[in-house]
């Protein structure tokens, strides 16, 4: 039998024991042995629950999880680096498996952690970690292990694209979309982490660095939120055939690689311009699979305890072959980062600006003094004003920022959107 | 070090030598032992082919390849059923591990190979025999292992959603959308496997075993073509919000399942709806993660190699862990399969009858007498004839088969389009 002891028993921790007692026939057959909950580290012993655990199993002290000689693998679901890290390293040390759907701590001391298992000869699995319910880290890890990715786009945030589609939709502004989401349950009421590109950003380091076979850190996305994105950006980016995603979008470019996290915009025939509301994807190119699309649900409770499931039945069909490790730490590259400065990308902005003679000219000298050159231009008249919406072709980022300093500098700009990077 | 016998040389053989050869590095850090080509079987030797072999590793006589005490792993791209089951039979009950694209040959000798694979304690694989690049065995078997699937949707044919998308956004007819495919290489001279079903079917009896832990055959999987459909179908059912696809779609209903490929109505917000020309999908449905799609080609040269590698190197990460076998044939239930007049479907009919008074009363009669309760209905006329589309709530495919026949007697029907079944 594999032995199971959790850490936490909030939302994912309830729904993976009810899996775990409602399907335990299922899991032993697939598992090829019973998966047995053996004990359980909760903060507030007492706490009324949705579901039913032994008293017995519980503890307030995770070292006893951790620790127990009974236990065989430990699931850690409390979330943040410390002492998550902690825990996970004493289990890997005292040469336990772990399943953890911890993605700040895999996308921060993600290589300390692989190379303790491996050590250790044991298992450490992160599915859950990224896109909940979306089969996405296996997939890259054995699925494609025999072909070679090259692009990433994801829509990894829930909490945007809700907003970014009742934005869409329904004309709402980006605070009316936000506290909408917050009284849906979709929000945090702080949402900093989801709007500021944070939470995805820390999901595409785990993602890229399975997918390109070199560490990407979470320090290593250049990240930029949807904050200050608002329904001007939205109607006139739909009017010319896109739709406006945070997106987290990693290349292998051979040599280096990058990874950013962006508001950008997607053509509306793009499989990811029609992930709605709080589903997310991934979508990506390998060299011999070609385009590829995974699509589910990125969080809550069920999807994500779908993904520690099944790591666990992983674990205990290791165990029986013996064969602990069999898939560990795949990043054998070391390539560079490239910086954020450095990606050469199309953009897009939208600017209102002073409606008269000579001013349009003014405009696209910003973009010629830096070398960017323009695709297209679609101008719409507001009175004393107008909005003009420029599309660039693909430019460093460098002299796009310049191009935007430039803008925002001049009397006659009276507003401008933040850049929005265009994927074709 | 893992060495590859191959069994066919044609599109997907030739992409998967190519790979062997241009990524042998990435392969072999994947691998973690190098993936070395020993000895290829072909038809013709002397034919010119698209990627250099060196002549003395190619063969004629496929027993050479199987029996080959220096060839550790056999890769099985003949297709069809005979000689190539005795080839994998071969092989496996000489100890190698066996990697099969053949979808005809697993949907229907699948139990017995991979008892053969299990007896000798051997690997065998065919993420290739179904839906391409698109890697959705492994995903089902592994990464949805402590979940339970209920049901799958697929888009598994390429040919017929080509046609299919053709007609419906340029109007084409059926004639004329296929005479195109075939022009462009999307269809066979004899198109009759694609456009009955037939290889849909295949692909779903695999499909239906792997998700459902049950075997079902591909004589279990009922199977209807488009040979039938005009522009009358796809025009009124675009009218009332659906696309019309030829779906392959199983169910798990406990004690029983069911799978069947039929021309269907998705609503036009599903996920499948939006799945165009000559690309492939599977939407499915789990207990825990609720609905996921993975979407991408579903054939090709490239795509198919691409499972087929990463099959390769499933077979090295076994062979390094004396781990073959270690995810073997997963039907350990023994779930009967409903018979096609069993089902329960909501369903579309698109009648052609005569413009006069009383026709509908008629008309409705042949439902309401087979108890089967009308969801909507439109109707155009069209001078002395009128057009009627009718949409039932779901009812027994007997009864609904009885409707059928009960109008196609009625001399006021004209015409009367097949069975569409609703997915809703």
């Amino acid at each position: 039998m594999l032995r199971v002891g959790l850490l936490g028993l909030g939302n994912v921790g309830s729904a993976v024991v009810r899996r775990l007692q409602a399907s335990a026939a299922e899991l032993a057959h697939r598992a090829g042995m019973p998966l047995v909950l053996r004990r359980v580290a909760v903060a507030h012993l007492d706490k009324p629950r949705g579901v039913h655990v032994d008293r017995d199993l519980l503890t307030d002290d995770a070292w006893q999880v951790v620790r127990d000689p009974e236990v065989d693998v430990v699931v850690e679901l409390i979330g943040g680096i410390e002492p998550a890290r902690s825990y996970v390293r004493e289990a890997l040390n005292l040469g336990k498996s772990v399943i953890t759907a911890n993605k700040q701590l895999m996308a921060s001391r993600g290589r300390e952690l692989l190379e303790a298992a491996e050590q250790a000869g044991a298992d450490l699995f992160f599915e859950a970690s990224v896109a909940g319910g979306i089969p996405v880290i296996r997939t890259l890890k054995e699925s494609l292990a025999g072909d070679r990715v090259r692009e990433i786009v994801g829509i990894l945030n829930g909490t945007t694209n809700y907003i970014l589609t009742r934005m869409d939709e329904e004309g709402l502004s980006f605070a009316e979309a936000l506290s909408e989401a917050q009284r849906l349950g979709f929000a945090e009421s702080d949402p900093t982490e989801d709007v500021e590109g944070h939470d995805a950003a820390a999901k595409l380091a785990i993602l890229a660095s399975v997918a390109f076979n070199s560490r990407v850190v979470r320090s290593d996305v250049h990240c930029e939120g949807i904050a200050q994105l608002t329904q001007r950006e939205v109607t006139y980016t739909k009017e010319i055939g896109f739709a406006l995603k945070l997106v987290a979008h990693a290349r292998d470019l051979g040599e280096e690689v990058e990874a950013a996290v962006y508001p950008a915009l997607l053509p509306r025939g793009h499989p990811l311009a029609a992930v709605r509301r709080e589903f997310n994807a991934v979508w990506l190119r390998a060299e011999a699979a070609g385009e590829l699309l995974l699509y589910g649900r990125g969080a809550g409770g069920d999807p994500t305890a779908s993904a520690v499931l099944s790591d666990l039945v992983a674990v205990a069909r290791n165990r029986r072959y013996r064969a602990h490790g069999r898939v560990s730490c795949t990043c054998y590259h070391q390539k560079a980062v490239r910086s954020a400065a450095d990606r050469v990308l199309a953009a897009c902005l939208v600017l209102r600006v002073v409606d008269r003679p000579g001013v349009f000219a003014q405009v696209a000298s910003a973009f010629g003094e830096e070398q960017v050159s323009l695709h297209s231009i679609v101008q719409q008249s507001r009175g004393d004003e107008a909005d003009v919406l420029l599309r660039t072709h693909p430019a460093p980022e460098r002299a796009l920022r310049s191009v935007l300093h430039r803008l925002q500098r001049m009397p006659v700009v009276r507003g401008c959107s933040p850049l929005l990077r265009v994927i074709e």
